[in-house]
């Protein structure tokens, strides 16, 4: 997959509620926004139907854009164990819908995605946020915070492609 | 779904390595085991990978023994907060399936599963088997634990309807 030189990359926040999802086109070590936006459910929902509501709105992402892969965070340690639950469950949707339309998946730590576009990988959540405004040449933050968080992962991917570094899930790189 | 004569009731103990699944015919008061087993994924492949298998595993199930309703723990606290994302993914899927394919899902806390099953909310895991065991007639206590497990979700499922008690998201129940 690195190597190449331009690649469609879909970033993906996952939540119940909201996912965040970003779309950058990376040729060259430089990024191009190509959409960025939220699938929200509502919470008058069963459980059952907003994750089929994620299902379809990711399917159709990956219809539309036809990203070449998925970048998503790995894991997070820092939140409770209800919410970590419940972000589970949208996650698993989501790399379902990947493996299924055979988008190669691309997992990244938080510490990775700072690190790869902030610099360091103790940022605050405004310095990502201005960086990935910057890197991505938009005259406003992206809004709201799940999209901006989206095409942050969505940037880590390329870097990481670009840097040449092994990525653990992807054995070609 | 409550109040009708005869249930084909699927319970359903998520995971991404094994996924326990039980099938019991409820009638009148009465349980008969219909099936039981598990769905094991392997370490070697990747997780979207897993998932899908878990996606497949179920669709199969509810496509073989069509039934009237899946029962599923509804969240558990007391483990850690990586377990529970790697559970929740399982368990998103899970769900995924039965709402796609119109299986109405019902939700029990490991106290109600206990309590329906044993008749207090405090009982051990053991006691849990044994009065599975002696519930559904069997000669072994079902193994494994994952499969066990389902078992006591399915009856605790049927349990509920034959008390009348209204379930939290059976709004018809």
């Amino acid at each position: 997959m690195c190597g190449v030189s331009s690649l469609i990359i879909l970033g993906i926040d996952p939540g119940t509620a909201i996912t965040g999802y970003g779309i950058v086109d990376y040729q060259g070590n430089h990024y191009k926004l190509i959409e960025y936006g939220v699938l929200r459910t509502s919470k008058d929902q069963d459980v059952a139907e907003r994750l089929n509501d994620v299902y379809i709105g990711i399917n159709k992402l990956i219809e539309v854009y036809k990203p070449d892969c998925m970048a998503i965070e790995e894991l997070f340690f820092n939140k409770n164990v209800k919410t970590a639950l419940q972000v589970g469950q949208a996650r698993g949707v989501v790399m379902l819908v990947a493996y299924q339309k055979k988008v190669p998946i691309y997992e990244f730590t938080p510490l990775q995605v700072k690190q790869a576009v902030v610099g360091y990988g103790r940022a605050e959540k405004k310095q990502v946020q201005f960086m990935v405004k910057a890197i991505l040449n938009l005259s406003d933050i992206p809004r709201p915070d799940d999209a901006a968080d989206a095409l942050a992962i969505a940037i880590c991917q390329g870097n990481y492609c670009s840097s040449g570094l092994m990525l653990r899930s992807d054995k070609n790189c």
